[in-house]
């Protein structure tokens, strides 16, 4: 029986056009966290389930997670995100490291999801963080990183807008202004993380079952009405929460000065779930109505080395996946058109005995540092400039019983549709040519 | 209890050092795959074990595997390898896609090896293959890919040699010549894969009991005595074995007026395993004395498709991995220092009031492409030099009182010495100093 062809069931295969695209995403990220200083950093494919345990929540421990037994009875994971892999890692070197530790990996992912639009089993994702910055530092330097890397593909805030909160602002209204217990204030966050995606009678509802008093009910309705950060200067003021006001208010004028402002809303649904975040706190949407989603999140957290017995270390940072990116371009027509490849000549020749003289030309080219494609066998003339463009080449080098007899070359600019006959043993001028 | 803060057993932790020497490990591999034409692809991480079980030997299968049941009851792996995901893909396409098809790709692999010096269960591979060429010319460029791209890590004929052979002659001298059943032949292959480990007596041994004439046994050890590309000519023309005997002598006159055949030994022993080669295939070896080791392997196939029931579609290909590669570049000294990252400039502030002038300059110096790493609080001048040498910057910009008062900055060149005062808003010559 013949095997299936098909890549396994949510992952995708990566023809070379599929990868240029891929290549190019990366590239950008890359480039967008160097011109930060950011230092590429990877970590193993699985770790131990422990770690994803003792950082996660148990429902991505149970039911999205790639986990098996290996072979010498470690129950291990292939990572379903880089946060924890990265603290592992800060944890052993934090200690001798200068601050702020600025890092940045593209890690490939598995979870185990059900594949649908934007979502699918094997993902890459972007993540750079930054450790031990002073103060809000950490939180402008990376929304400025997030907010660069969009602008690097081309978007403005005509295309994407970041949702942005604080979850000491949030710890401030639960715990302090509400009184809430621990549990209350669990279930709060939970609502609060779907607040978006019920509807009031759902939230009311929802609300009633965590009994609370009717003042804190009151408070908890009113900052859920909280929609720019003078609302919320306001609002926390009302409460003497003046501290938790003025830093928050702080951050917010950094982020202005460096003209982030255009791009940032407050928004009091943005949480990040029951994650591990204790600051800032933000989510960067879409703004093109077919795709309105979350493309990346992120904030600021203090205790992401705790689970090692490390002393505390500041950190902040977010993560981008590569599907939704790219989702993301594609409906803003922002991707380049990558259908072929780049190649800087073709070298072909029309008659058998040219193989040697070309296969010497290319070798010699290639020594100059340039893109080299060569037939392998005589092509006819007409197969040549089909060829050529699949091959992206900006040149071409044809050699028929004319200049094989002559030594020659006919070398063709693809653009310019100028053509030269020149020694094929002038490298010289071959290669001005080819650099002009 | 803390957790452990070690990557799993036989993984590696990339800090940012050793992935500025994975980085540009790959580098040079994209370089030089792309200056030949090739195109970078990418498979799944996770394929059905049904694909190797196709197409490798049951001990692969069995012992060497990371494999699990999925939620989905699909027995599933981790890649050990490229090449049945490379088949996979190349069946999907071959039909339609213009030859040779030229494809390159440095993906993860994990093989459940007992960790020691070149081995790890986690590695990076660059796998090179080239389809559907006329005659061997994919053999020729398949070689000439694998000399250059150890050529632009700086290595030559003094640091590495490859050892080659022919599958067809191994073929026609144990099935035509020697006229061994399938078994005979199978166990035949073992035995010459073997021959370099093992003692003059324990081949005897061996031979002994596949029971051979003795007619075959001398030409089995004649064979086995070839050192050169002459000594096969001569043995196969002895032998009336004209046809393969030119079309191998074509094959190495090729290789010769590429300048190839300083890197090129005949050894009748390389036969690479069981695998599924059918004609030419090589393996590239460390020179050094303390690193005698295989670097890399290849050859080529006919057949990789018929497991997807599709026509035969000649392939050569060649697969070289990250840790190997390294140690060869360390024992000969060929790695480049990458200890520090690479920066432009560093740019600091010695009062509090420079942090948005200096916040300023680097958001308008990364527009325009350079990589800028900011202070995020004011640091004391003697503070500054140590942390522009762990960045690797070429520049320096500094604000004391004096600077600020006047809104300027100096700027320092780390190379020559050269300071200069310039107006913090005199981008135009900032940037000149930058470029020069």
């Amino acid at each position: 029986m013949a095997l299936n062809k098909q890549a396994y069931r949510g992952t995708r295969d990566f023809f070379p056009k599929d990868k240029r695209v891929r290549d190019y995403l990366f590239s950008v990220m890359t480039k967008t966290a160097e011109s930060f200083g950011y230092e590429s950093y990877d970590g193993p494919l699985l770790e131990e389930v422990e770690l994803y345990k003792a950082k996660s929540g148990e429902e991505l421990i149970n039911e999205q997670i790639y986990s098996f037994t290996d072979r010498g009875e470690r129950f291990v994971a292939i990572r379903p995100e880089m946060t924890p892999t990265l603290a592992r890692m800060v944890a052993q070197v934090h200690r001798e490291s200068s601050k702020p530790l600025r890092w940045f990996s593209i890690p490939n992912l598995m979870r185990y999801e059900k594949p649908q639009r934007g979502r699918v089993r094997e993902h890459w994702q972007l993540n750079c963080d930054v450790f031990g910055a002073p103060g809000r530092m950490g939180e402008v330097e990376i929304l400025q990183v997030a907010i660069e890397l969009f602008e690097n593909y081309g978007a403005n805030h005509a295309h994407f807008e970041i949702l942005l909160n604080d979850r000491a602002i949030v710890d401030s209204v639960f715990k302090t202004l509400m009184k809430t217990s621990q549990e209350q204030s669990y279930r709060l966050y939970k609502i609060v993380d779907k607040a978006k995606k019920v509807n009031q009678d759902a939230i009311i509802k929802m609300v009633s079952e965590v009994n609370l008093t009717k003042e804190s009910e009151d408070i908890f309705y009113s900052y859920l009405k909280l929609k720019t950060f003078d609302d919320v200067s306001s609002f926390l003021k009302i409460h003497h929460q003046n501290e938790i006001a003025d830093q928050f208010s702080l951050f917010v004028e950094q982020t202005k000065k460096l003209n982030l402002g255009k791009y940032l809303t407050y928004d009091p649904t943005i949480v990040r779930g029951l994650d591990y975040y204790t600051g800032i706190v933000f989510e960067i949407f879409d703004k093109h109505p077919d795709n309105r989603r979350a493309l990346c999140g992120g904030g600021a957290y203090a205790n992401l080395l705790q689970i090692f017995n490390e002393d505390p270390l500041p950190g902040v940072g977010f993560g981008l996946g590569d599907v939704t990116l790219k989702d993301f371009l594609e409906v803003h027509q922002l991707l380049p058109n990558l259908d072929n490849p780049t190649n800087d000549i073709l070298i072909t020749f029309q008659e058998d005995i040219g193989l040697d003289a070309s296969l010497k030309l290319a070798h010699l080219l290639r020594k100059e540092n340039f893109k080299v494609v060569t037939s392998l066998e005589a092509i006819k003339f007409k197969k040549v400039f089909p060829t050529a463009e699949k091959k992206g080449v900006r040149f071409v080098s044809l050699m028929g019983s004319d200049e094989l007899a002559q030594n020659k070359i006919q070398l063709k600019n693809l653009d310019t549709k100028e053509q030269q006959t020149l020694d094929v043993n002038d490298l010289e001028s071959i290669i001005k040519i080819l650099k002009a």
